[in-house]
């Protein structure tokens, strides 16, 4: 949970309420009851708790630290809104985060391991021993400098979410299908790579799934766009209560159309006010730009 | 039609038979009668053209020049795959073409104009007046050095297949949507942008279709991707006898299973033995890796 401050071609924002806790959940929160773990300071705003306790968010795992400093970041988006510059990282109450699952939390069946040390990601995974489907972010941070850790958390997943660079990195393959039978094996049943403009694909041990991204005229910022999908994508699982392939399929898709809504307004401004009616029609546009007929030939 | 020279880290053909016209209609001759067009010297190989007409590929429209060369095309495949260097490129009887059409051609319904002057893919329109869906390509080449007469082209064909990095160049856009909806005002019905490992996209003014390319591990020469890609695309809207929006999704997995199935061999060695039963078959793998359930919320 975090404040940031954003720069677009399209305008700016200071100390926005954000935070992958902060996008995952809200994202989450229309499909499936959410319980949310994170650390703030007493200067994060009540309005956005509220905003969050309003979605239905669980806010008994949030530790405030009274006299302390929310997490801060500043980025500046360039014009084709792929690449940013990160201005400054003030870790604040962070630095000390040791998170502490409520005990009456130790059951939750679907669990999201957002972008952290993978130690600590180990230390959440310890207090919800009965999850039944893990998903965990990482980053090349991460994967550079804690790969003992970050192994050991690979072997305890079932999903990892990467984008294709992370994927390189952690594989050492250029080859993309190459490198995802890498990360297979080193543990998770599941991966998910994001691929930026191009969309995301799922592989798995038997084969894989791939959805573009929803061409967007009008993409305002792009922060949060990884942690909304993470959100959609576990809401979708917990809604369905299911984790088998087709699931994983409409999972990948609920995940594309929520991040697809994120940035096309500042912070979670768009998530604040998401339904499931706006996730189901960019589904459904999803799925209008993929489907095609069974090969004609087939009778021939 | 050339002769090409062709290494990769996987081996190296010496005068190899190739041209834009060989692949696209070998790959199309399983699928509709082929007309072919096109020029080349004596030392064209005999057996080369026996391949063709066991096909079915009349070649009433190829000329030989007695005592002439044939183009000559060299290039080397770095590891990667992506990026080629071109070593040499002789026009030789290429260089004075000036296609001739039979007349009892002029009403060939389907017409796939390969990469060339656009002057030439002009002259050769004026030829076929009775076509029903012409299908063009070209490339960064005539993009930079002959506008005037690609401008006049695109008032004239019905779909464009260029790479994405040639829908920057013609559109002056980055953003491949915007840059799409740019060159379908240009005249063109229909855009084709391929987005090599990334696959390709079909774009039209009421929607577009995205399509993944098929993850190979045994890509062994790219020579001819993308002619056979748009030789599997237009051969399937001839099959198919239809032009409209499904018909065009199916030549678009048509034409990226022949193209998968091209490049895993060296030049024209798996056309020449190309099956309507293997295209199904990749086609059908793109199905499996593109198919999602409807969106599960629309009944809640």
């Amino acid at each position: 949970m975090a404040l940031d401050t954003i720069e677009t071609p399209f305008g700016r924002r200071d100390d926005a309420v954000g935070g992958a806790g902060t996008y995952a959940g809200l994202a989450a929160s229309i499909l499936a009851p959410v319980r949310l773990v994170g650390v703030v300071g007493d200067d994060f705003p009540r309005a956005a708790m509220d905003d969050l306790a309003s979605r239905g968010v669980d806010l008994a795992g949030v530790e405030t630290i009274p006299g302390g400093k929310s997490f801060r970041w500043g980025g500046v988006y360039r014009f084709d809104m792929n690449t940013r510059d990160t201005l400054f990282t003030e870790l604040n109450v962070f630095a000390d985060f040791n998170p502490q699952i409520p005990a009456d939390w130790r059951e939750t069946p679907f669990v999201f391991l957002a972008n952290i040390q993978p130690q600590l990601q180990l230390s959440v995974l310890d207090q919800v021993a009965g999850a039944l489907f893990v998903v965990a972010d990482t980053m090349n941070f991460w994967i550079e400098g804690e790969r003992e850790a970050l192994d050991a958390l690979l072997a305890r997943i079932d999903l990892l979410v990467i984008n294709d660079a992370e994927l390189r990195q952690l594989s050492g393959e250029h080859n993309l299908a190459l490198g995802a039978r890498k990360v297979l094996a080193m543990g998770p049943r599941f991966l998910v790579v994001k691929k930026g403009e191009y969309g995301a694909a799922l592989v798995w041990e038997g084969g894989h799934f791939t959805l573009p991204a929803l061409p967007l005229p009008d993409v305002v910022d792009p922060t949060g766009a990884g942690d909304s999908f993470a959100g959609g994508l576990i809401g979708m699982l917990a809604w369905l209560d299911d984790t088998g392939e087709d699931a994983l399929r409409a999972a990948l898709a609920a995940g594309t159309a929520t991040a697809s809504l994120c940035v096309q307004d500042f912070g979670v401004e768009a998530l604040k006010r998401l339904t499931t009616a706006e996730v189901c029609d960019r589904y459904e546009a999803l799925r209008a730009m993929t489907l095609f007929p069974p090969c004609p030939l087939i009778e021939s």
